[in-house]
């Protein structure tokens, strides 16, 4: 059985949910779900890898080994060296690669990565261990957002390709009459890969946000080099070697996927970005580096800052409001890309089923229910997980001086199991409408802004013209009145962000599902990409036709 | 009945035929397959159009009127002036229109747009005269390619936009299982136009060039300016008359598409381009500004300068395929993007079933296939046309001084209809391979260079490197061998170039079918366009969902 076949079924389902954009995940989002000594091995596989060579990649000899990761919840470097080659070699042998990659069938392809979508998925563990002691992200968000999560992107951006790629015929006859003779020519139709794709990660989500590009760039027939956030690489470290050891194991170059690492002292991501052959770029991070790889003349797909707004009207359960909020501007200390930071609540307060509640009683309210959250000892510590630079811890500490009136004060928690974590709970701050210098920018990590507006017209114009200057991946939005719904909606969506209304429960702003919920929508100045709409992957390779006359 | 359903069976087959890539042409490319009084009024219209105001655009009151288009047969201006509006205006009303449009549903617009086609084609007899009469194409071109020909492709962009538009579901439930409970969420997505597009039309091909730009806009809820070349204005202005015509009978505003002329001396076209609201270009012209084009932080669609070759290894009936090269490089005197410039034979000659014909046989007997075409007086006039630009003619008398072997000097026939008509008839120079500064670069116009290599390996590796630096929207070859076909087709399309085999008889490189033949592959420097692949619609607009709370 070919790895096409052994995996056809997960192929169609994934297409078939991707079509109708209704739940599906193949890889369980349960560590539970996964075999029982997983767990185990994984906790001696993360302490025998610190402080050690990453030899595991396929790569050759390199050149020397770096590596500068600290984890957040310990506080010192977590000692793992990765092998280093020159941007010349790295370029070098991907273009040798992709010359095989590319003359291997849609179909081979296809079984290949998703073989390797099942080899990582029995690294899940070893990938959130990984995970956390980079990013910072608590043990369940780790596993599932790398894990299970990144796996259902990696296979939507599989399913899409397979899709286009398969789209057209691969031959046909085409028969033009002239009347008295008919012109016949036998065609045929290749989709080529444009050469080399470069995938840029960030230090948050090392995985999540790397895997869909890595995957759209090879099953669209380019080979591709992961350069991995200098203070993030562990994760994806693993995903390339699984990723590697499937394609040796068909027989093929490894090198079709490289890991390229660099030092924050020396990057290496311009070099890499500007080689001619390097024909597609992905990208996630700030919006400078983004607005210069967005300028490059080649493919970009780029997801950068953003400035997340919830707009409040009016609700039926006001408690469970304000303790959904508080969970998504809590979870991961806000360092997710879709985390609100501006809510808007109008200066008459915002209607509830007991009667109105006043801005400033809101404002306590959401106070209290993050101190809820975070206070409580069971579910405080792993939600807020902890700070993945000290940047960010600075940038949360700073910003009460900076104007606005503080509801709410960032501080630690005790977190049991990492004592030295690096913690700053969410901090509240009230501001007026007028105060755009303070809540127009993306302030990233646990800050949130509550702006007092002229009612919700204003909050609108206001959430609707900061996500067309700067970017927005989310929008929350909580009224009961048809009317402001479909305005909300209309606004917002016309400057391509989507909305979430009235979300409370199990249901969170900031989680984008595969299948179903594009990430992003390219549409606004939080970037340009898309997971996974056709674009992503029809932006990588090319249609070419050729005719023969019978 | 709705327009929608009164075309829903063309846009069927229309999707169908774009899916299995075979033939299909609901316009009839004959001339008498219209009604018989078409011909004859349209002669009458033309006249009278001469020398007037185009005074039936829906745009509101010009600030002037101006006009310069001079006619390649007659050698005198036409006299036709077009209402001017200022950047401002036109910018403004195309954002008003817009929003506008992009309240209409996607089957409402493909009802309109497939209407506003099917009022064309009652006007193609008019668009011939007009495109003949600032083309210089003659009239059987002028009818094919601005009328039935760019129909098709008119209509393949709207069903390509309709198969994208509808691709996702308009709503759906999305139930996700969490054991104990069920989390569901209500979803709907929207397709949204980007804004506003700007479609930048060229001499020579007035209409076919411009529409699928103007069609992929529209279709995708986008409003559109056609900027069109000052030389070439009738035909596009007779298009998009009937576009707003048919706007207006579906009451909505005309605006949606405006035509915006300008001077050659107060040229319009960067001011429209650049503005912000411009969201999408599409540019066909030199490659200068073309790169100008790309390199705008928008999105863009182009169709550049490029070098086509034609490969000669081994053919069975020599005249035959002289005969067919002869009529490429004659059609329309080689003002095609798709003609052939550059003709590498090797020197040891052509193999032939009749043994091998040498280097300098071939270039004879490619001169006299071409003598004998245009001397035709049956065939010549109506395949070479007219010269559209004192340019293409200056360039093309004077190329015989710049270098290399004449063996066929350009030259005027007589055109019995138009005896003032701008005519030149193919030049033929023979090179050596060295002389790539000759043939290394476009000559547009009826020039054909015969290039001198080693031998076919020579022959494919110049022509691919001067696909992959200066662009080529075709390739023609001709060999008996499997090998050899196999050998071209793969290093050809790898420098994205389509490749046309052992062509003879009706069959011509020059000819890209709709619903067929994707014309440019988008993959190299010629432009990075392709009509009409998915990307072609898909980049102009955004998908938007938004999630609800049950």
């Amino acid at each position: 059985m070919t790895l096409f076949e052994k995996h056809r079924k997960t192929l169609e389902e994934a297409i078939s949910a991707s079509r109708k954009r209704t739940y599906f995940s193949p890889y369980p989002e349960s560590p539970k779900a996964y075999p029982e000594d997983l767990d185990g091995k994984a906790k001696v596989w993360m302490s025998r890898i610190m402080n050690s060579n990453y030899d595991c990649l396929k790569q050759g000899e390199p050149e020397s080994w770096i590596g500068e990761e600290v984890s957040p919840f310990l506080q010192v470097g977590i000692g793992v060296r990765y092998p280093v080659y020159s941007v010349s070699k790295l370029i070098y042998n991907s273009g040798n690669a992709q010359k095989q990659w590319s003359n291997i069938n849609v179909e081979q392809r296809t079984g290949i990565l998703i073989e390797s979508l099942s080899r990582i998925s029995l690294r899940f563990f070893d990938i959130a261990y990984a995970t956390m002691h980079c990013a910072g992200q608590s043990f369940m968000m780790s596993f599932q957002a790398s894990g299970p999560h990144a796996n259902d992107r990696a296979l939507e951006a599989i399913a899409m390709g397979y899709e286009e790629l398969t789209r057209f015929p691969k031959e046909a006859e085409w028969i033009k009459p002239f009347g008295k003779f008919d012109l016949k020519l036998h065609k045929d139709w290749k989709a080529i890969g444009k050469g080399t794709g470069l995938v840029i990660g960030c230090s948050t989500f090392p995985v999540w946000n790397t895997v869909p590009g890595l995957y759209a760039t090879l099953i669209t027939g380019n080979s591709c080099i992961v350069k991995p956030h200098p203070k993030a690489v562990l994760p994806i470290a693993i995903v390339i070697e699984e990723i590697q050891q499937t394609l040796l194991e068909s027989g093929l170059d490894p090198n079709i996927v490289q890991l390229a690492v660099d030092s924050s002292a020396s990057p290496i991501t311009k070099q890499l970005a500007e080689a001619p052959s390097v024909k597609m770029i992905d990208f996630t991070g700030s919006s400078e580096f983004g607005n210069y790889i967005e300028h490059l003349p080649k493919v970009t797909f780029t997801e950068k800052a953003g400035v997340n707004s919830i707009i409040l009207d009016s609700v039926t359960d006001l408690k469970a409001v304000l303790g959904n909020i508080a969970f998504s501007a809590s979870l991961y200390s806000g360092q997710m890309c879709t985390a609100p930071q501006n809510i808007f609540v109008s200066k008459n307060g915002v209607t509830t089923s007991e009667g109105v509640v006043s801005y400033d009683n809101f404002v306590q309210g959401l106070a209290t229910a993050i101190n809820g959250l975070v206070d409580n000892p069971k579910a405080g510590p792993g939600t807020i997980g902890a700070i993945q630079s000290e940047a960010t811890l600075g940038r949360t500490k700073g910003i009460s001086a900076s104007g606005g009136q503080v509801a709410l004060a960032s501080r630690s928690i005790k977190n049991e199991e990492f004592v030295d974590a690096r913690i700053a709970t969410p901090v509240v701050i009230s501001l007026d409408k007028s105060q755009s210098d303070l809540y127009g920018n993306e302030c990233f990590g646990p800050i949130v802004y509550v702006i007092k507006t002229d009612g919700l017209d204003d909050s609108i114009a206001i959430a609707r013209s900061l996500a067309e200057h700067k970017g927005a991946l989310t929008c929350g939005a909580y009224t009961t009145s048809e009317s402001a719904t479909k305005k909300i909606a209309a606004e917002m969506n016309s400057a391509f962000v989507p909305v979430s209304f009235n979300f409370t429960g199990a249901a969170f702003i900031n989680s984008h599902a595969a299948f179903s919920d594009f990430h992003l929508t390219g549409g606004n100045p939080a970037g340009n990409a898309s997971f996974t709409n056709p674009e992503f992957v029809t932006k990588r390779f090319v249609w070419v036709g050729n005719r023969y006359m019978a």
